[in-house]
């Protein structure tokens, strides 16, 4: 599949770069809509904008549902007004309003102004939710029905509208103030009596979201019951979309990348599409921080210059901190950052982790302190200078288990998003406080070590 | 939502501790079964126990299902092959073959010599399949029908079989040898002229996937191609089973978590469930590797001993070195990582994601650079250890980025999960050699800087 996709996009390239852009139109014939989203994305702009225009209105309407944001967009700035507004007609409204949502603003009223009433309407309406909430992900597009009506009737209104229908799993029954009563599977239709009416066969106990609920949110809400379609509701309890488990998918890579990209310090870089120069601009803000953040350590030792000097060995031990310190550290923040992603929190459990943590970081701590004090006490031949370093080890495993457990539990009660602890910032401040700590201990400890120490 | 839960979850233990035992089997009523499993993984074993022992078997079966690995194997310890017997049948294929996985051999096999001859089919051929597989992933109930047999006789086989389909998107239409030839939506069925046959309406362009084909890649042919279900082929093109979106989702968090916990150095902890003596043996062992990093750092340091000594400002900057070289080389793995995870590999891109982040390294260390020789310059008075720590960085810098990046192409070439190499090993192996380089190139200008040093 992958050989394939690869091919076709060299192809393609050899087909632009001969000039022979008369056999660009059949270069996609067969190939489904993902896929041509995904060779796509892998063209230079140029050979991108004039393969997209070859494409019949219906497919390239598709394939631009399909294509990543950023390809999305280098499409979008690719094409005029009268183009966009057939390519907007052709899809759903929800992914009509994430296409919308990439125009600029004097673009997006033109694109706007061009399209039918009603898709106006449900546009508009979208447009106004947060991308990143349930109103945000929902389409407009649903078969409902009033309760009272009979199976039958259903059944030969989904013949009517047979052609503006796909992917729809469930029937929502509303009431006349078009409040939500229950849904259908579409199965059921198959296997209920024609002439008993749609609340006898509705399923009455449904899990719903309110539009303004986090997509976060809605995707544990999916994972957990095992949901193909959830219904949204506006505050009053009326029906006002629905979102479907594909569009789900998406939303869990799109929180998987955000937290993988904080924990690693890359800023909210995205895939395939960035040149070097936007991803070192992503990336530099974070290496800042900790450039800083290793000046500032620097600074911590020249205070301990005295220390130092006197048992320079004190120095070969700092990397031990500082790196024992930061694993310690990412492991009980990474582990608490994907808790919350998964779970949410309460009271109980937030001060239950760091129960545990303290737990895990006692043991955790008298096993690698161990380590160390016999380690250096048999290659330094100096046991007080072993038991120094066990001991500063050893607080500093429980202090930055502890830390790293606890910052994002207050980032998530503030509201901000946790994963931002995993990042470099907990890492460059456990390394500095680290380095306080162990030299700060080492000096008061000076004169203890001084007597005993014999430089191998 | 989060508060009723845990409301429920203290009344239970509240009744519990009372000894109002015979309150408890009403304990759940009205409780949805996801939400049970909920309840049931945040209550201590004893009292888990005795709840689940108070469910109907169809509720305590769905449950089961429900519950993370741990708290299933948990509740499974409790129960004899008579009580596991009579959960089994009532659950899919699918679901009882992951909870049959959980059990102890000799358990396993006492329990399937007590279930129905069909089921004992079914299930004894998943059990057969790598449980990280499609056909681990499957269940074997499937909605086939023969080509050439006509609409209104596939409903009214839906109408007999009602009792026993749930979820079901697609009729499969096999042929004679159970080949599969084309899919009905359950929709079409509606829409479709009755007396028309199955393989004048089926879709003939589906996607499918081998039972062996690995569970990443079939989470990624969903997230591509927005399906619902999949249907699953043995070597010969026969129809074998079926998986569905809401398993997918499931296994898109598995590996989520895999790549989190490996990225941080946890090993494969469970969530929510281990006791801090578990939690504790499975980050030690990496955090012994980076322990032993550390000390292999100070050796290091102590083999360039003689240039600390005659210039300890050299020593001041270590931390910088090492955090920075740390940090851009979890920044490009954990890209090339999620690039992995995402979209595949082909040789046209691995040397193409390895010239990008060579240019992002060139950018970014040349900027760094710059910022430590002005700072270093500034602060110690002194340009030529300035210049010195400046160049050290830019290599690092380079070095660090190169080897994220190479690191999780080659591990993926040797089919070795890529995410291994955002752990703590390489960032242990960075430090050490960061260290080698720095006081390495240190100690060859010695001589040069000790001339224009000037001790601030």
């Amino acid at each position: 599949m992958e050989y394939q996709l690869e091919n076709k996009v060299e192809y393609i390239i050899s087909i632009f770069e001969a000039g022979e852009i008369s056999f660009l139109g059949n270069a996609l014939e067969g190939v489904k809509a993902p896929d041509a989203a995904e060779i796509l994305s892998r063209l230079p702009h140029d050979i991108r904008a004039a393969l997209f225009n070859t494409l019949e209105p219906d497919y390239a309407s598709e394939v631009l549902t399909l294509t990543d944001e950023g390809v999305t967009r280098d499409i979008l700035e690719g094409l005029e007004v009268g183009e966009i507004v057939p390519l907007i007609n052709r899809m759903a409204s929800d992914d009509a309003a994430d296409v919308l949502n990439l125009l600029p603003n004097t673009l997006l009223h033109e694109v706007l102004r061009h399209i039918s009433r009603e898709d106006y309407r449900d546009l508009s309406e979208l447009l106004k939710f947060d991308e990143e909430s349930a109103g945000g992900l929902m389409a407009r597009e649903l078969l409902t029905v009033k309760d009272g009506i009979k199976i039958a009737d259903v059944i030969s209104l989904i013949r009517k509208e047979a052609e503006n229908i796909e992917h729809i799993q469930n029937i929502f029954v509303i009431d006349g103030q078009g409040v939500l009563l229950g849904k259908i599977p579409v199965i059921s239709l198959l296997i209920a009596d024609p002439q008993s009416r749609v609340d006898e066969v509705m399923t009455r106990d449904i899990v719903t979201v309110t539009a303004d609920t986090d997509q976060e949110e809605v995707a544990g809400i999916f994972a957990k019951y095992d949901l193909y379609s959830l219904p949204v509701l506006d505050e009053k309890g009326k029906l006002v979309g629905r979102i479907t488990v594909d569009d789900i998918i998406d939303v869990i890579e799109e929180e998987v990348n955000e937290d993988i990209t904080m924990m690693a310090g890359t800023g909210d870089e995205e895939f395939w599409e960035r040149s070097p120069l936007r991803l070192s601009r992503a990336r530099l803000p974070w290496l800042l921080t900790g450039l800083l953040g290793g000046i500032a350590s620097a600074i911590v030792m020249n205070h301990f210059q005295g220390s130092l000097e006197s048992i320079l060995a004190l120095v070969f031990f700092v990397p031990v901190i500082t790196a024992m310190g930061g694993n310690v550290g990412i492991q009980s923040s990474a582990i608490v950052v994907r808790e919350l992603a998964v779970g949410g929190t309460s009271a109980v459990q937030t001060s239950g982790k760091l129960f545990r943590e303290l737990k895990v970081s006692l043991l955790n701590g008298l096993v690698l302190g161990a380590v160390l004090l016999l380690a250096v006490s048999l290659w330094r031949r100096d046991l007080r200078l072993g038991m120094l370093l066990g001991m500063c080890l050893f607080i500093i495993i429980i202090w930055a288990t502890l830390m790293g457990a606890f910052v994002p539990l207050m980032l998530k009660k503030m509201k901000i998003d946790p994963a931002l602890a995993t990042g470099p910032f907990i890492t460059t401040f456990n390394d500095i406080l680290g380095i306080l700590i162990y030299l700060g201990i080492a000096t008061l400890f000076l004169d203890w070590l001084g007597k005993g120490y014999n430089p191998g």
